[in-house]
């Protein structure tokens, strides 16, 4: 039935369509600043180095929801309420038990976060104080949705979120019923960490284009979280980890493997980044994570084969990984299924999708581009039976 | 805890930032264009007039999403497939059945839309026909989501669809338990194809963001609902009906009313638009069917203040109806309830950001505007105990 446009239309005679906004400045904003040139990542004043040896996710969440590190109350009362928040209402929890074993887990948590929607009020007068209890409601609660959804389909019961501890040691314990070692949880909160933000990609764009309507916070995760669900923005470490587990199905050289991809021109994935021009500074901090990791966790192979084809991509092509490269073995050495860590992405980067639907509310303006019309005007009718 | 942010910056200081992309132009489009001076609406190469007179509904979706009207087999074969989709996977009904009686009608209609995504193939390759495919399942479906939530909220069972029948007449049937009048069935059918599509507003534009990432379809008419949620986006008609009621039960002569409002500087809503100078064609074309629909239901009153109103905004303030000013009425004289007439809107404007969808997937670029960082650079750790 379906059949593409007919006409082909010459882009070349509207210089001023700009397909992706590429180089629109659409905002201002504190939430974070990448130096692509130098492999600088600063989260709110802060390197990514400082946060990653000095913060915790809960106190990155912090920063990026109101601009400054909290003092030790502060952060005592925000562990306090994001521990209270992390039980399900009882429809979402019956939504995951019920529904197709087979769905695609962000596609879950989509709905998850959608439905939560349906218990809060909404209002769009609530102000900073009411936004920031909505996001930590969000960010609280995505990882019980993820954890209960990967349960329920491999026909396990889901485990209750503990009534202490960090959203890293918490997720860990949902998702495999027992308490993570020290070094897992350690590990799983910098990833946490290095997810949380950075600028204006896809799916932080289209959080704050719905916050911009006035709408309410449920409605701009549950888009952003559509828009990381695609390849093209969120899914390259499962890739990396499909591509890693290929090499070990195959009993194949990881260096040979590589060359031969590249001889046939096809792409390697976690290599090369749109905006660092060296080596990615959250890959940097991960590469050292997972050497360790690897070691307590005995898949040091994993490692050694990452290794191999950096070297490989570096002499090969000049190409630097990028951070999913990393956090794809780190994510497997803890035991995580590869169609989970776009899960794991959205409930580290609902920080900065939060952060950033606050600073457009509290500065807002409706965001709308222009499309130009390059169809016919003035068609007559011709009845059905005629055509 | 939540506090603004500190330092006020001197917007001025930037001006090259584009706060909301306005007169960005970001696409080529077929899907629809507007001249707001002549007040002229155009689908697709056909006037709103044209389509209005002569279209149905489903008449309409085959445009924008195949640019070109459909022949006597193609359009027998959508209207079939349509019948055939209108029932909801059971699990879908079920969170309809235990969420909270409460919740916002937009936000449950968000989340069961969200919620079919889990029981069908999102694989991004699969072309027009998979593509067309979905905006059937969806546009079929969000009736049926929003009438079974609006009976089930009232105690009532929900009414399984018809299998024959457009998707007007199945909506009310849906809705009321009863088949709808012929010119009921008729005006809704209108109002769908005069809300199908309108340029690149927010949540148009949030549809193709998210499709631009290679997300699934189910993922972007999520996100668009959630844009349209908003109340500077899609809620002018409820807030309409709102003021109508309110005269109701004040008793108060409504243009006496409308004086009081504006020497009062407040807003009356329904009038005035962004972008049509003059009277809004699609308010021209409803005003006449707002007419005759009251004198069936026995509203004329709703209709003789309306029509008051309209008469002293022009007077004192020379400013003309849009769409929203008397889409409220005729909702009201079908029996149906404020708080849905922005899921009637998404189920009208489905087909056009699943047609937007389909022209985006087809010729695609990632959407990434950029922000300019505006905190601080370099700040040093300080231990939360000496904060």
């Amino acid at each position: 039935m379906a059949e593409s446009v007919k006409t082909e239309i010459d882009l070349s005679q509207y210089p001023h369509i700009n397909k992706g906004l590429d180089g629109i400045i659409a905002f201002s904003s504190r939430k974070s600043f990448i130096d692509g040139q130098k492999g600088e990542l600063i989260y709110d004043g802060y390197s990514i180095e400082t946060l990653a040896e000095n913060a915790t996710f809960e106190e990155v969440c912090f920063l990026l929801w109101h601009d400054r590190l909290p003092n030790q109350q502060e952060l005592d009362e925000l562990n306090k309420k994001m521990q209270k928040a992390r039980s399900l209402p009882e429809p979402v929890l019956q939504y995951i038990r019920n529904t197709s074993a087979s769905a695609e887990p962000m596609s879950v948590l989509r709905t998850g976060v959608s439905m939560l929607g349906d218990f809060y009020e909404t209002g769009k007068k609530n102000g900073p104080d009411g936004w920031v209890d909505k996001a930590i409601t969000i960010a609280a609660k995505m990882p019980t949705i993820i954890a209960a959804f990967d349960r329920i389909r491999n026909d396990k019961e889901p485990v209750s979120p503990l009534s202490d501890k960090n959203t890293a040691h918490n997720f860990l314990y949902m998702l495999n019923g027992e308490h993570p070692g020290e070094q897992a949880a350690k590990t799983m909160d910098l990833c946490l960490i290095l997810h949380a933000e950075h600028g204006m990609n896809a799916s932080t764009f289209t959080s704050r284009t719905i916050c911009a309507t006035e709408s309410d916070m449920f409605s701009a995760i549950t888009g952003a979280i559509g828009a990381l669900k695609g390849p093209l923005h969120g899914g390259a470490n499962q890739a990396v980890m499909n591509m890693l587990l290929e090499i070990e199905e195959q009993d194949a050289d990881p260096v040979e493997f590589v060359k031969e991809r590249l001889a046939n021109k096809e792409k390697i994935m976690g290599f090369g980044h749109r905006v660092y021009k060296t080596m990615d500074p959250r890959a940097r901090i991960l590469r050292s994570m997972s050497k360790q990791l690897s070691e307590e966790t005995g898949h040091v192979e994993l490692y050694n084969w990452s290794e191999a084809i950096l070297e490989t991509m570096k002499s090969e092509k000049n190409i630097d990984p990028n951070v999913d490269f990393f956090s794809a073995t780190v994510y497997y050495s803890m035991g995580i299924k590869p169609d989970l860590y776009t899960c794991i992405f959205s409930m580290s980067r609902v920080s900065g999708w939060t952060g950033h639907y606050i600073e457009q509310a509290e500065n807002n303006r409706l965001i709308r581009p222009r499309a130009l019309y390059i169809g016919e005007k003035n068609q007559d009718w011709v009845p059905v039976e005629e055509r």
